[in-house]
């Protein structure tokens, strides 16, 4: 398979990473979420190319993840801002950030502390069942094909 | 900043991607979750070139995030098995799933139904507090930097 083939695939993962699976594009997306909105910050923060970040940018545009607002005329500037479907990557990047500072956080001090206002208190993200509210674990999950999707999947128990 | 500096960045979504950020990772990941565990199934399934699979299974085996366990003698293969740290990936598999099949489900039929199999219910992923338990609005996350940690990061308000 190409990488450029993804997006037809019939696997929310694939068609996912087809938008933002690039190796460069969820630091990008990191930043957006940190309150980064301009270039020339992206470019300080990331140390990319500027061919390789307008390429990326455009293509979150393209997407529909990110939307470009003028904050300047002659020269026209943007700032780039997550769209809904952008904002709604965040449970993407909270996982990633639970991960790295689980086994990665030096002297089991993760560099960055969140708070969640709504609550008041330093928070992580968990990942729960929709139904029942508790945290999943792998082993505790049946996959099945859904007859409704074109892609038939047998049936099988994840994590094993 | 070059891919391979990626590791030393006193970031938790940095450090992450520099062990799964590379593009075919992440679905060598999903298809792990799947319950492939065999090098041929994953280059039926993925149709990459065995060079890159190898160098991507090894890295996730360097990193501790999947074991090998021999299931054949002469010549010697290999099953390969997510580990705890493997494991603990689920909730990013999981989030990526719960964008793909909002914004890419054809007809609003996802493709794969997942069951949660403590509660029995068909479910999707949510992110939610650790700490009053509700989902997290980007809007609502305010980030400070660790002064127990090195990097030093400006208090601001994330995805404005």
């Amino acid at each position: 398979m190409r990488w450029e083939e993804l997006g037809d695939e019939d696997c929310s993962v694939a068609r996912s990473l087809s938008v933002f699976g690039d190796r460069w594009t969820l630091l990008i997306l990191r930043d957006c979420f940190m309150g980064i909105k301009r270039f020339d910050d992206f470019m300080n923060d990331l140390k990319l190319s500027r061919t390789i970040l307008t390429d990326r940018l455009n293509k979150l545009v393209e997407h529909g993840v990110l939307k470009k607002e003028p904050y300047q005329e002659k020269p026209t500037r943007h700032d780039y801002k997550l769209t809904e479907k952008g904002l709604a990557l965040h449970p993407v990047i909270m996982a990633i950030v639970q991960w790295g500072d689980t086994f990665y956080a030096e002297n089991g001090e993760p560099p960055i502390i969140r708070t969640h206002k709504k609550c008041g208190h330093d928070f992580n993200a968990v990942s729960i069942c929709s139904e029942c509210r508790e945290p999943i674990h792998p082993h505790d999950v049946k996959v099945r094909g859904n007859p409704n999707s074109v892609r038939k999947i047998k049936e099988t128990q994840t994590g094993t």
